[in-house]
């Protein structure tokens, strides 16, 4: 039998759940999304995800070296055990790495979606990017400001776990001391997704319009349901004050977490990746960020990286995972 | 031949070296500490350190296994290289490995002091002693409180360098983003260092004094030379408030730069060593620090963390310096 040329990976969203069949160059050779099923119960989701890996199975041309998974929420790096996911907590305590395992009889790996986006970016986007322009990266933080605002590490090649594999959430360190810090879903004050995440930006938005003293902004103007993140960027465009001042804060904001992610993990590469990174970029945001640490950090040493965005888009949780089977496989040798 | 039992060690310091001899189990066998030179050229400071690895090896009965050494700058971890120590400048760009391999004929391994005290209590203190109770630490970061505020990550059991070896710098990042926040001697503002440690806790006491609003503490009374951090922790220690209030913006400030550790490394063990630690520990402030983490803790899997002092006290660099080397000879088989 030769040796399995290709892997499945899996990209278990909030809304989607995607699979792929990726080759080892990371090329994806076919691929499909579903909605998930809504408010589902433990086997409704747990049937349903079989059933479109075994789809995808049956999709590869010839043996799948291994399945890997991206999931929403905190994974188990060694039993690949699910923990209290917040969008799917009927599946607390699920291992799909046993489960998939005794179905698919391959092996199976699972890992936490920003965490594997880190590693997706590092094999197969601006990482490889980098490496194949003489630039090999030793050390990649990934942020995805989307939504909401997460992270992950890469380092030597593979994900930086830390105790419980939740490293590298950047969205919930604090960038904002004062007495006006704003409170964070998560209930602490000052967290960067406060100010930087899409729905951070957007209850921002909502406050001060609410507040009167921007009768001039065109931010002023929208129906309630319109007032998104993608409309103070798209009114930032048009120079209009208040969104300015309001992507300026998370624009400010990003730099002070990632002038502590530059001092604590000494990366040589930060990629920014999600919806809200999209809106910086348009507006050529990303060099004031880049400006930003620099001017913050301690040693010549520490400026040698480079600040980029993501280059895979929505396929960033599939290449990642396909990343992560091919990683262990080679640590297993 | 039979295979060497102990390692030497060296502790490069900013006014002592220290040299060891020391076994296995981190036990020290035999020490020596000597003033610097001071002020010395290249060529005096190299001379003096192969002296002293000289004479450390004599005193060791048998062979040696190799030499590990600690010191106060940033190290490539490939080659061994001094990289602009702020306080060695005519170092600058000397590779400690490739001199000590060539003089001795032992292999040979440097990193940097933070790093290593580090991997010293994750070896030899307070992760060993969480390890022989049953729960072995898989990701320990260690913050040194003392004139500066460093900090260095073991994970896996190994030091996690990054790009550069410049990790864990804790004392840079940002803990303070009111418009009061005091300026570091890095040249940030908000600088954790500029509120914990030695210096910076000494330098707050003199500017509240200087004021001449706090008459009535007994800081106020001291004469300026001796106005200094051990100062300010006896009064706290007398509850004097202009004391205390400052002990307590080192506490609430410590709490935030974990708090972002917390999220960012996921850490099972957080180790405080150095001076200012033990004025904490006097005060039995720890509980409050950790408090203050938990209280901003994202999830509770980010909160299975211990955070204990130090065990090893002068001598961590030593036992981090033999770590490093009895680590290095295990990854290489």
């Amino acid at each position: 039998m030769r040796t399995p040329q290709v892997v499945v990976a899996m990209d278990w969203g909030g809304t989607w759940t995607r699979t792929a069949v990726i080759n080892r160059q990371g090329e994806i050779l076919w691929q499909a999304r579903e909605p998930n099923p809504q408010n589902g119960s433990k086997e409704e989701y747990l049937t349903n995800a079989e059933k479109l890996l075994a789809n995808a199975i049956d999709q590869a041309i010839g043996p799948v070296a291994g399945i890997g998974a991206a999931v929403a929420g905190p994974v188990e790096p060694t039993t690949g055990t699910f923990f209290q996911p917040p969008n799917l907590m009927v599946l607390d305590g699920v291992s799909f790495k046993a489960l998939w395992e005794k179905a698919f009889n391959v092996p199976v790996w699972v890992g936490n979606d920003a965490n594997l986006a880190a590693l997706g970016e590092h094999y197969y986007g601006a990482g490889k990017e980098s490496a194949d322009t003489g630039r090999p990266v030793k050390t990649l933080f990934y942020v995805t400001v989307s939504t909401g605002v997460g992270g992950g590490v890469v380092d030597n090649g593979s994900v930086f776990l830390g105790a419980n594999g939740l490293t590298g959430e950047i969205g919930h360190t604090l960038v904002d001391t004062s007495s006006s810090a704003l409170t964070c879903q998560c209930g602490a004050t000052g967290c960067l997704e406060a100010m930087a995440s899409g729905t951070g930006i957007e209850r921002i938005a909502r406050q001060k319009v609410a507040s009167g003293d921007f009768s001039e902004s065109v931010l002023a103007e929208l129906d309630a349901g319109s007032l998104d993140s993608e409309a103070v960027f798209d009114a930032a465009g048009k120079n209009d004050p208040l969104a300015m001042s309001i992507v300026a804060g998370a624009v400010s904001a990003l730099a002070i977490g990632l002038t502590n992610v530059v001092h604590l993990f000494n990366p040589d590469m930060i990629v920014l990746g999600g919806g809200v990174t999209q809106g910086l970029v348009k507006l050529d945001l990303l060099p004031r960020i880049d400006q930003g640490i620099r001017e913050r950090t301690m040693s010549e040493l520490h400026k040698e990286f480079q600040l980029t965005s993501a280059r895979l888009g929505d396929s960033v949780g599939l290449a990642g995972a396909a990343a992560l089977v091919w990683d262990q496989l080679a640590a297993e040798g």
